[in-house]
Order: C-alpha cells, then sequence, then structure tokens
C-alpha cells in the first residue's frame, strides 16, 4: 500500500505521525484511492479533495469517543481507508462488500448513516444533545460541501443548532461544487467570504497561532482564551454564519494539514458552535479529476492513465433529455429545473440550448417542486426530473401544492427501481407507493426508449394535471417490436391461457423471460404490460384473470403500496375469483450490488419466479 | 358592516380612499373579523395582526395584474374580505362555504393554495419566473410571517431568487411568533434587526420620503434613482437576507399605513428581490387576542366580550400529553421534540417539567425528525408528535434517515384522518399511505385514551425501531368496554358468522355502529379492530374471511395504499375466497366540513354502509 499508509490500523495511529510523514500519507492515500476506484468505480472526486482534511480531522480527534457525520456520506472513503477498513476496498459497493456510504452495521467509527444531501447537521446535533444529556464532553462534528448548504435542512438545523450553543463543530469543504458548479446566493455569498483573508493559511500564520494555542487536546489555558479574544476579531463579521449563531473560522486551505490542524484544534476548544470554512478542490492531486470534477465525482471502472471509462451506452437519462429538446423546440411553454443535477438527469444540452427555460435551483428538490407549482399556475409546464430517491424529499410539495390543485406539473422520475452500486439509500423502490395515492396524480411506466419519448410527448402535450414518469438507471429495454403507447391502457404482448403475467417498466423484459419459460413447460402464459400504473386499466387487468385464473404481478418497487396491491384491490371490488401473486421487492431496506444480483437476492429475477410458477403448478 | 367597508366592492375600491379614511376602514375589519370569527370559529390572531398589511398591499398593488402568495395563508381573511368575499363570511371553513385558506377554485384573486407553512416564496418565484417568460411586468409578492422563516424551504427558496435578480416582493410580517413564541437563532436575528433604525416609522420621515417617490405606480424618474441612493445607505448591512441577495427594508411598523404604503411603494419601484419586515402585534386591536394569542390562533367560537369558548373536552392530544409525561417520569431517555406546535400536541406540562429533554425546533418537520434520529443514535428515545399532514414534510428523513437505520423513534401523528373545518391541506388521510411502505415502521391506531396510553407505553418502553401511533383530532372513543392492547394483535370484538367488519382507529365507532343495524336487519356481522396496522395481524384476517366469507373494510384514510389494498394482498397472497369491499376516501382533495359531513359525502359513513351492504346482500 504504502509505507505510512501501512502502519494505519487503527485511526489513532495517525496521530502518532509527524506534519511531514502526514503529507507523505495523503501521497499515499491519493495514489492508492486513484488504483481502488479504477477498478471498482466509485465516488473519487470528492474523497481526493478531502485527504487532508480527513487526516487532520483524525489527528485531531479521537473516533473512540468523538463523533462525525459525513454528509451525503460519497466522501467518506479516506476516512473508511483510516478506520480499519482498507483491506476491504476491493470490494467497495459490491454485493455483500463495503457500502460506498457510512453504514453503522459496517463499523464502530460509523455514527450515523447518510446518503441523502443535508442531513449532517440534523444528526449531529440529535448527537450533540444526546451528549449534554449523558453529561459527557465528546466532540461532535459533521462534515458537508457547499452544495449541501442549498438544502433546506441545513438551515432548519443551524437555526436550532446556533440557537442552542451547545458544542459542535461543523465544517464545510467548500470545492464552489455540489456535483455540478454550485449555484444561489450562498454560493456567492461563500465566494465572498472565500476572498476574505485566510487566518490558517500560511506557515508563519499557523506557527503564531501555534505559539497560544496548545496543540492536540491540552487543557484550555489563559494562553488559548487570550488568543480566543484575537482570533474573535478576525472572524468575518458579516457571514451568514454569524447571524445564524455559529462563530465562522476561516477560510482555510482545505489541503493544508498544519493550517486544517491548527483550526481544527481551534474550533476544538470554543465548545460552541462553530463552522470552519474550508477551501478544497474536488479531485485533487489527479489530473483527471481535477479537470473534469463531474465526471469524476461517480465513476465507472477507468483506467488511470488514460482517465477514459468504458463507451457510453445510451441511456434512458439520455433518451430523456433528447426527447425533451425535440419537444421544447415546438413547445415553447416548456420549462425544465433540475435539483443540481443537469448533467445525472440528461439536461445539459436543454441548460445550453434553452438557458431562459432552464432553472437550476441547488440540492432543494422542495423548492424545485413548488417553484415548478408556481410555473404551472403562471402558465407554463415545468419538467423537473429528479432521481426516484431524491423525489420523497418533496413528497409533501408534490401532494399539497402540486396534486391537490391539480397542477400541469411533469415528473420524469430517473433511477426508480434497483440503482445497483449506490445501495439502500439510493434505490427507488418506494415511487410508485409514495405516488398513487395523492389524488390527480398519473404514474406511467415505460419500457422502452420509443415509450419514454411517446409518454413524454403525451405528459406535456397532450395531458394536463401532475404526471410522472417513471424509468430506471441505464439502458434495459423490452426488446419485442414497439407497441404504440396508449394512456390509461394495457398492453397485451403475449397471448396465454394458463397463466397472466403483468408487470410494468423494466420488469416487462423478466415477465417475456418467464413466460418464455413456462412456455417450454407447457404453461400458457400471458403477458401483460402496464405503461400507466395510474390509473389502472381495471377492465383489461380483470379480462386477463377471468381468462386464466391464476395472475402474477411483478414490479420493481417495494410491495406494501405498489401497483400489485392496488390490483388486488381491484379483484376484490370487482369479485373477480383468481390466485394473484405478487412479486416485487420486500418490506427491508433493499442493499447494494448489481441489479441481477438483487432481482435474484430478492426472489424478483425470472428463476425464482419461474420456479415459484411451476412449483404451485405442481402442488395444485 | 361599516361606512367603508360597505363601500369596498372591488379591491379597487381601496384605492379611493385617503389615509384617514383607511384608518377608519381598519377599525372596522377589526370589528367585522371579531364578530364574524366569533360565530364561526377561525383563525382570528394572525389576521388582527396583518389588518393594515393587507390594506396597504391592495393600496399599492392592482390585484387584476398583480399576484400574492399567502404563506399558510390563515392570515388571508382581511384579503378575502376586501376582494369580494366579504358576504360569504358567514360560511366560513364551513362545509361547501369559504375555505380558510387561499383557494384559487374560490376566487380569480387567489393565486396559490397554501395551508402548509413556508411554500410562499417558492411558489412566488414560480410565478415571477413565468411573468419574466412572457415577458409582462406585473409585481409578485409573498407574505409570511416569522414563524415560516424556521422552514428551511424559505431558504432553498431565496438561495434561488436572491440569486436570479428577478423582481419579488417578499414581506415578512413579523409578531415574534409561529403559534407559540417563534424559536432559534433567526428569531434572535430578528430580534436585533427589529432594534435597528425604522426608516418608514414617521409621518415625517415618511413625507421626506414621498418627496423624492413618485407615488402610485409612477415611472421611475432621476428623483426616484437619487432616493434609491439615499435608500441603499439606509438599508442595515448586516441582515441575513443581504447575504441571500436580498434588499432588506425596514423594520417598518406594521400597524402604520402610511409607512407601509410608503415602503411599499419603494419595494415596487426597486425592480429586483426585495424584503420588507413589517414588525407586527399578533391579535392586534383585540384585547383577549393580544393577551393570548396562542389561544386565538385558530379558535373555536367565543364570546365576543368574555374572550371565552365553550367547556374544553379531552382530547386525544390531551391524553398523549399526560400519558407521555407520566412514562418520562420512570424513564429519563425519554425526549420529546414539537415543530413550534407545543401547545396544540399535548407538550405544554412537558415542556416544563423536562425542559432538558424538550426541543422545539421551529416549523421544521424535516431538521426535528432528522435530529431525532440523531437522538436515538446516541442512545436516547426521541418522541416527535406532528400532525399527520405535517410529518408528510418529512416523509424523505422519516424513510431515510429513522427507517432505513431502524432507529427507535416513536412519531405519535395527531390529526390522523379527518381534520374537519381546515379541510384538504390539513385532513390527515395520506399517512397509512406514506407510512406502511416503510421499511422496519410499524403503525398503531388506538380506538380509546386508554389504548393510546397502552401503546405509547409500549412503543417507548417495549419496542424498538421505529413506530408510529395515529389519532384523530377530538375526542371520538369507542365506547364499548375496554380491550387490552396487544402488539400485532387484532381483536375481535363483535362475534358474527355473516359478514366480518374490519376497522382501525375511529372508523371502530362507525363499524359497531354498522353491526348493530345489520343485526338488526338479520345480518349478524363480526367486528375486528386492527389496532396494529402494520405488521398486519394475517392469522386473524384470514380467520375472520374464512369464517363469514364476505369482508369490508373501514379506515380513515385514502383507499390507494391504505389498510384495505394490505388486506386484499393478505387474500390475495393467501388464496382465501371471499369478497372484500375497502371504504376509505376516495382518489381526490378531500375538502372541509364536519367529520360527519365528510364521511357521509364520501360513502364511508354508517348509513352509507349499512345500504351499501344490505343492498349487495339483497341483489346476491
Amino acid at each position: 500500500m504504502g509505507k505510512f499508509l501501512d502502519r494505519i490500523k487503527t485511526p489513532d495511529d495517525i496521530k502518532k505521525l509527524n506534519i511531514s510523514e502526514l503529507n507523505s500519507l495523503c501521497i499515499e492515500i491519493r495514489s492508492f484511492l486513484v488504483d481502488s476506484v479504477s477498478k471498482t468505480g466509485g465516488h473519487l472526486a470528492s474523497n481526493l479533495g478531502v485527504v487532508e482534511l480527513t487526516v487532520a480531522i483524525l489527528s485531531v480527534f479521537d473516533m473512540d469517543t468523538d463523533k462525525i457525520v459525513f454528509d451525503v456520506g460519497h466522501q467518506s472513503y479516506v476516512y473508511k481507508m483510516l478506520t480499519g477498513r482498507m483491506d476491504k476496498f476491493n470490494t467497495l459497493r459490491k454485493f455483500n462488500g463495503l457500502s460506498g456510504f457510512p453504514k453503522r452495521c459496517e463499523s464502530k467509527y460509523d455514527f450515523f448513516n447518510t446518503g441523502h444531501s443535508s442531513t449532517s447537521i440534523s444528526a449531529a446535533l440529535g448527537l450533540a444533545r444526546a451528549r449534554d444529556l449523558n453529561g459527557t464532553n465528546e466532540n461532535i462534528l459533521a462534515l458537508f460541501g457547499d452544495g449541501a448548504l442549498t438544502g433546506g435542512m441545513m438551515y432548519e438545523a443551524m437555526n436550532d443548532a446556533g440557537h442552542s450553543k451547545t458544542p459542535l463543530i461543523l465544517i464545510l469543504n467548500d470545492n464552489n461544487m455540489s456535483i455540478a458548479k454550485n449555484v444561489g446566493s450562498v454560493a456567492r455569498h461563500l465566494q465572498k467570504l472565500r476572498l476574505s483573508p485566510a487566518y490558517f493559511k500560511s506557515k508563519e500564520a499557523t506557527e503564531r497561532f501555534l505559539d497560544k494555542v496548545p496543540h492536540l487536546g491540552a487543557p484550555v489555558s489563559n494562553g488559548l482564551r487570550k488568543a480566543k479574544r484575537t482570533m474573535r476579531k478576525l472572524v468575518n463579521p458579516t457571514s451568514m454564519f454569524d447571524d445564524l449563531g455559529f462563530t465562522y473560522l476561516g477560510p482555510v486551505d482545505g489541503h493544508n494539514i498544519e493550517a486544517l490542524i491548527s483550526c481544527l484544534e481551534y474550533a476544538k476548544a470554543q465548545k460552541k458552535p462553530v463552522i470552519i470554512h474550508a477551501l478544497t478542490k474536488k479531485g485533487k492531486g489527479y489530473f483527471h479529476a481535477e479537470n473534469n470534477p463531474e465526471k469524476f465525482h461517480g465513476i465507472a471502472p477507468f483506467d488511470k492513465i488514460s482517465g477514459m471509462t468504458g463507451a457510453h451506452i445510451k441511456t434512458y437519462s439520455d433518451c430523456f433529455g433528447e426527447s425533451l429538446l425535440s419537444l421544447a423546440r415546438d413547445n415553447e411553454k416548456i420549462v425544465a429545473i433540475t435539483g443540481a443535477m443537469p448533467s445525472g438527469t440528461g439536461l445539459i444540452k436543454f441548460s445550453k440550448m434553452y438557458k431562459d427555460r432552464f432553472f437550476d435551483v441547488g440540492i432543494a428538490e422542495q423548492h424545485g417542486v413548488t417553484m415548478a407549482a408556481g410555473l404551472a399556475a403562471g402558465g407554463y409546464i415545468p419538467v423537473i426530473p429528479l432521481y426516484s430517491s431524491f423525489l420523497q424529499r418533496a413528497y409533501d410539495q408534490t401532494l399539497h401544492d402540486v396534486c391537490l390543485q391539480n397542477l400541469h406539473v411533469v415528473f420524469p422520475i430517473d433511477r426508480a427501481g434497483i440503482v445497483g452500486a449506490d445501495g439502500e439509500t439510493h434505490q427507488g423502490v418506494y415511487d410508485i407507493s409514495y405516488l398513487c395515492h395523492m389524488p390527480n396524480m398519473t404514474l406511467l411506466s415505460p419500457s422502452s426508449f420509443e415509450e419514454l419519448n411517446q409518454m413524454l410527448d403525451f405528459a406535456i402535450n397532450r395531458h394536463s394535471g401532475p404526471v410522472a414518469i417513471r424509468y430506471p438507471r441505464g439502458s434495459t429495454q423490452l426488446d419485442t417490436e414497439n407497441v404504440e403507447f396508449e394512456f390509461g391502457k394495457a398492453q397485451l404482448i403475449k397471448q396465454g391461457s394458463d397463466i397472466s403475467i403483468i408487470a410494468t417498466g423494466r420488469m416487462a423484459n423478466t415477465a417475456m423471460a418467464v413466460s418464455k419459460k413456462l412456455d417450454q413447460n407447457g404453461i400458457n402464459a400471458e403477458v401483460m404490460l402496464l405503461p400507466t400504473i395510474k390509473p389502472l386499466d381495471s377492465a383489461s387487468i380483470i379480462a386477463t384473470a377471468l381468462k386464466t385464473k391464476r395472475v402474477i404481478t411483478i414490479e420493481d418497487n417495494v410491495k406494501i403500496g405498489g401497483m400489485g396491491q392496488m390490483i388486488a384491490d381491484v379483484y376484490a371490488e370487482h369479485n373477480v375469483l383468481c390466485s394473484l401473486k405478487i412479486y416485487a421487492f420486500p418490506d427491508m431496506p433493499i442493499t447494494h450490488g448489481t441489479v441481477a444480483e438483487l432481482d435474484k437476492l430478492y426472489g424478483i429475477d425470472e428463476n425464482t419466479i419461474f420456479n415459484e410458477v411451476t412449483n404451485a403448478k405442481s402442488k395444485t
């Protein structure tokens, strides 16, 4: 691994290294990270940006008593390496391997699971209040990027934490990025702060400071108190964080270990709510990642030398982006909104071609959806593509601001179903359940790019009211001839007489595969797709059940509140006597792994379904 | 009504009155409001606080082109009176009557429906962007209280709006209250701003200002530009709103019409994002409401002279509060969290008796839930009572931060089911649907106070992992002898052989009433209660179906994703052949009215159910 990296068996070992050795350690960490992630894929650029920060944190704090919460958590790789998990890095984000995010079940050094943005201060404040009630005095830290500050939860938490006066150390890892370039007034405010003098920046300043501040956990002295008074004057008096009740420290060079250690020591001695503003470079130290941090934010395995990944295969996100671009040419009422994901959702070309009709609201799904409702009330047709797991953040806004008013907002739901390596916090397996009970909501799900095109055209040009279109990560398409999308109508893509298989979206392929196997085993299966999940085509659903008397349904959503249960209701409501078996994800967190691995693990893959159908058949 | 009030037929008529007449108008409005709300009940204190503000807004702006969004919307009564709805005030919040909130279907002067807090800036920004795309130049306003500023959406919206530079006028109605006393750093920051000099306060200052600013919509002149330069210096340079990209104007006396008009005129001329900080008194002008603004926030009909309402009848909220207090004596790990509703949720006594274990986070359900998760990860047992409609705001935090980590957080869900007069934005008819599909979540629902006591004890002392307890507004209890709560077990409270009625929570009474009527008509009904909605007691649910072959289910939740559909799945899964009919609220916004009126309207009252059961019976 490396001379110094090999020495780090427990986090405490870091404290045995001097500054020069810590700097060498950072070089080794970067080398390891680039090598390891080039093989497994993962979040690279953000981790390269926090190498010194993580090393400095572990130099100053004792993770056997102190606690840290990583916002989002994809920047926790260095921390994982240094807290005893380096030998498992070849399993990163793989089935049964290390998670790409903090997981309490993985290590005693992970204190709070994360995955979605902007939760860290809330969680840290909860841990701090538990500490206060316990009467102990461990340090509680939250590490977050400037992108997280576009999320409203952070202000809710700072409003509470700043007022509470309880000791809490926030570390703002400011690289002027979230995934893409950061947006909004706060980013501008940070830009202003960035230009103010950095008090922990130079070796000399650091040494002057160190003269007054006892190093590494020594008790508060008169000297320190004097230093605190001096420092207070240096604190930028106009930062918004001061208005929120925090002591602002910074900016500090986030790649200068010495400066970071001084700053963290100072923060530790404050015993009140403090925010450290550290300036970092996303992708630091790896040429390709520095030059293209967005590409290297989350990346597939790549070639270390060239920085190249495998050839890009067209995805549903690409398809959506192209389709929207084409529709926007003919309908000038179309506007697009993104929550800091112009690239991930396929909106890059739109954002360039229709600057005035494109709005990046930051990692602010709540605001984005209600702002969309405002645009719709103003006569426009907002299209707001969000990942299924992130639209969760705007549940209330979708229900309260869009659906109750029956406003024409289009929700392309990307990464619906299994996302794979990102795991439980990112699986899009709840959206059927959380959207279908919203009044006025329509929910569609394509099984091919062509169908997505047709659905988007329908949702924008031939529909009014809220409409969501859920489509999976990646490129899986139904490989039969194209079927024309007809709103509200089931598609009978294969006739049969012994059993009906009703499926939607990505599971169309599974349904066809199962039906072929059944046919080969003398069970004549009918396959019906539901491109419209809500409203359900009750007539067709009933017709197929009356024909075969035996129905199975397949969806890549959890079972509770999903398509299958709505179908069960249709049969109950209409007194249809048939056997019904629902295939969907079970009622538990859905772990990380490939789509095939997870389908199999949770029993919704073609083999499991085929076996169960034939076994049940043989029993009757 | 009053001499001046009678003259206001359209909002434009206000512009014909001079300052002295406007002041008289305000007196008449207050008199009308107190009289009217004393008869209907409703939100009084907040409306008394915005009388001058509303009159000033309608004096300066033209609501036939300009637009305003009311945050939450309960402070829109004065606006409704002055925009042609005064003659309907006797129907306020009644079935088929005026809504207590802005409703686009009610008036062309209502531009965006509200009900939940902190949405106004997002909606207004959407309307402003629609305006910009249209190339028109109407003014867009958002009016919100200081309580709304504890909600994170406001910062997401300001981050976007401040940066956009598009003209937008925010009016902060600061009375240092949300419903109760406001909390947090922002409130403290506002307190500081409140003490800074008010530039629009005196008549003389106003006149000096008016000398330079053309009145009522005149074009921008050199004089105005000069005035703008002067004003810029007066603007408080340290407000957090400036950091967010807004021009801060204020503080201004929110009960001085002249000052307000000057300030609004100035804001209107700015043509950029502006925030006006108006200081008001909640309950202004009515002795009882000024002295007890929390009581008069939302109030039942009352006696105008004494300010007294009818005798208080013990509610589920009271019961929860008492029960928690008693449990907290014996278990010091219990902590309580409120989202600005200590009174509404029954936590007042707890907040006084256990100051250190009580946290009011503001109108910040997202932060509250994740902070609770942090406390749970720190070894405490957080209890966070929220109204069903407001827990919606923390859907993602409940799923992502609590359930995926299987943390022991207790969610008492107040106002589950029909809330009555507050109407569609406040109906708690979605919680079964949005909670049951969350992994690790347990959902309970009591039918009596005693059962709530038992459930709370169970949830806190004999359970681990997330657990929610949903109970209705008010006092409806099942009037049979007490049944012992047993976790996960259905309660067979009446044996029968012809039909099974499965109900939960408040609907237990309906189930018993239907069964009595059926018995009287020769149909022997079995009644089974499900105090545990998740996990379902499948065995009992199956047993009763096998016995009677005919099941109906009753729940005060929407049908989709609700208890009935989960039961339909149980029968499908186990091949139970029986007829099943689900009684629940339909897939549409649920309007305002009494519980009895709405149960009947939507067909889940005892008569409708009885008639349908007997009609279906006579047909077979």
